[in-house]
């Protein structure tokens, strides 16, 4: 008997495996797949190194002209881009491999199907062996919400239509590509494949691209987008598809219009992926995801669940701490899940990041206390020397106290300073904390600072 | 009567500035030069188009082959990168002298000279106008250390010998170049060179170069740009500049050896830059420097000097904070410099930065408690999504109770990550503080979460 079992080898999977053999519980883990789950194999990594590559083409074919650098016959080869995504995501997953062998961490290939509980623990089946553990980590991730639309499961069987997985492996670039769903992963695919030559319609259901993120730079994305040549449907959703074409109808009323196109992404949305048995621990289900406390538990005694299957957050970086706080709950440690300073990213060009409370919902006019700062991104001048004719929005929301309530980003590169709001309000600092905290110039990071004083 | 009259209108100086005039002190500034003052004149702003124009050249000339983008005939056009520069530094300066206007402050474009003692305060004169204070704030920054070599002085008369100034403004890229001092802007002006197509050499006395940075680190960085081309000559001093060649020495002995070149660039440190008629002050001085304690006071009653002028770090971001700090004294309002969490960023290609306690005097055979944490750029996927074939290092020192102490580290972005470091000593962090902060994945900035890990 296992001291753990964890089905699921993603973000959080993976993460409890290194850290319950670190605190020395005997691990088993499953992944049915490959190590890394979604996230490293057709999500945030993959996406990551084609978005890099378009950065460089975007340059190659003018961008850089007005820096004083100029080049004829820029070409992207898509196939080497997809080549070198497999080989960065084979490096990393092999790494997460090594790292889990290294800490004596069992790992089976193979579905797992939970049997029931047994004397002392939970029984779990794979390829028709039988193991047992005293705990159990649910990591069984999400999968995309493909929803009954007409003709979605026979396009995605043609090729036609691609969830996450096949739009990151396509060997050809679509002349005319549709997106349906504007969230993260949609507006990352849109500006790949613009970058790329594709001709880009976005469709939303909603009346804002990017999905929970602070209105104004959900707009500044979009017409950044725009800019770019990328289409948006807004309050339109999918109706129908057929090969070649989707049916798309506006919120707003008229007529069915039908899209042209050589591809289709589906990106609505993700649910969690539940384990095959689990009805038989009896955890508690909320709208498909499994319910979980601040310890990470489940209804179930020893059985806890993290990562995109609680549905909470549906972000690797929150899988990884949320691994992390269950096996500390396991190991008897005293920690807890907090959902308030997690930081998100859209990795489009110019990027966006967000953490905390965002100016959003916030009515000036409400004596909620609140105070909104937002500085142009110029007010760097690191900004301003590698963004030329350029600029990005940053905003601050603090409360009357000073008290850093949220930050969001649009901007390069917002996705690697947005940890400094996660450090500003998991630490509650005020604007008055900040200020004395020296920050590099001449970086795009010091408008934390900045913002402060204006 | 002014409340405050302000010597030099750098970082310190109008800084001070909008601070002072914000807390509605009278506020007389004096620049002789430019607004920005060397740093975003002839410094750091400068420095940053001119590197990120290099960057994106490195990328056309082939580097970005390996992310799948391609093209022919790759250009640097030179003169297009230093208009370019010219135009960042003068919106920069612009916006300064709006802010300084709109907060209240008079500027005065001109030299000034300290009178003496007045009734109550101090008397200035500049251009013939004599002004009066109650306060004095010098912040004459520094000036490029230049050591009577022989012939110095006159290669720099004749355009042969450039300091920080006349590199930036150079029409021509040398096509032999020789930069005396291996220090961050030595570092720098080799990166751009060097991707510009100049063969360059670099004479550093010291057996390191990057200045008082991790000795790992400044190996790594000088690996690199050896792998560029760029060569060092280590332990070695200039002892003498003519027309086309400078003469070196190495501190192992051996022959004098002289280097043909078209320019050679001094870049061995900086000075104070004291204010004429700082006699009249009787402000203690040290090693050239004028004196300054925690609250930024000089010896002199109501004399405060913050910057470069009292030669304690040198650095535009501490100017801002020490200047920050001045104006609060003189406010009434508790202040104090802490100049240990202070970042340094050398903008090389790969970039540098460091921030606190260093590798570098930890021997671990002492029982100083002190643990040093160093893990591989690689760990983060975002780096190698970005950093192909490339790598990268991270070090972190902490005290035996985990409290992070300091961080070094050499690969892109560092320069936008290092304020995480700030932060976290700044707020005495300890990694088991760190742990529960949520850093977005994928990136750079996880690096840190992760190397506590390790």
């Amino acid at each position: 008997m296992y001291d753990l079992i964890i089905i699921g080898g993603g973000p959080a999977g993976y993460r409890a495996a290194e850290r319950s053999s670190a605190s020395g519980l005997s691990t088993l883990l499953f992944e049915k797949r490959a190590l890394g789950g979604v996230c490293l194999n057709e999500g945030c990594v993959p996406s990551k190194t084609l978005l890099y590559s378009a950065k460089l083409f975007d340059y190659a074919k003018g961008g850089s002209a007005k820096y004083g650098v100029t080049c004829d016959n820029a070409k992207l080869d898509h196939a080497v881009v997809v080549a070198r995504k497999n080989k960065v995501v084979k490096k990393l997953t092999l790494g997460i491999a090594a790292q889990l062998k290294a800490g004596g961490v069992t790992v089976v290939s193979a579905d797992a199907a939970i049997v029931g509980r047994v004397d002392g623990g939970y029984k779990v089946s794979a390829d028709g062996t039988e193991y047992e553990a005293a705990r159990l980590l649910i990591a069984t991730g999400s999968a995309p919400a493909l929803p009954p639309i007409e003709g979605l499961k026979e396009s995605l069987a043609s090729g036609f239509a691609w969830t996450n997985r096949e739009v990151l492996d396509t060997k050809v670039v679509p002349q005319k590509f549709v997106i349906v769903g504007g969230g993260v992963i949609g507006l990352e695919m849109a500006s790949y494949f613009r970058s790329a030559g594709a001709e880009v319609t976005v469709v939303e259901m909603l009346d804002s691209v990017g999905g929970p993120i602070d209105r104004e730079i959900a707009s500044l994305l979009q017409k950044a987008y725009e800019k770019k040549g990328v289409k948006f449907l807004l309050k339109t959703s999918a109706v129908k598809f057929a090969q070649g074409e989707v049916t798309v109808k506006s919120a707003d009323g008229g007529e069915a219009q039908v899209i042209k196109c050589d591809n289709a992404l589906v990106s609505i949305g993700r649910r969690a992926a539940l384990p095959e048995g689990i009805e038989k621990l009896g955890v508690a289900l909320e709208r498909g995801a499994i319910v979980t406390d601040e310890y990470m538990r489940t209804s179930a005694l020893n059985v806890w669940a993290a990562g995109d299957v609680n549905g909470k957050s549906m972000l690797a970086h929150t899988a990884y701490r949320e691994a992390e706080v269950a096996v500390n709950d396991m190991a008897g440690a005293a920690d807890t899940m907090d959902y308030s300073a997690i930081p998100a990213v859209i990795y489009t060009n110019p990027e966006v990041a967000v953490c905390g409370d965002q100016g959003n919902a916030l009515d000036p006019s409400l004596p909620s206390g609140k105070i909104v700062k937002k500085v142009s991104m110029n007010h760097s001048g690191r900004f301003m020397a590698e963004n030329e004719g350029g600029d990005g929005t940053f905003k601050m929301v603090l409360d009357g106290a000073g008290k850093i309530l949220g930050v969001s980003i649009i901007g390069n590169p917002a996705s690697e300073i947005i940890f400094g709001a996660s450090l500003m309000l998991g630490r509650e600092l005020r604007s008055a904390d900040l200020r004395k905290i020296v920050f590099p110039h001449p970086t795009v990071s010091e408008i934390f600072r900045e913002t402060i004083f204006q």
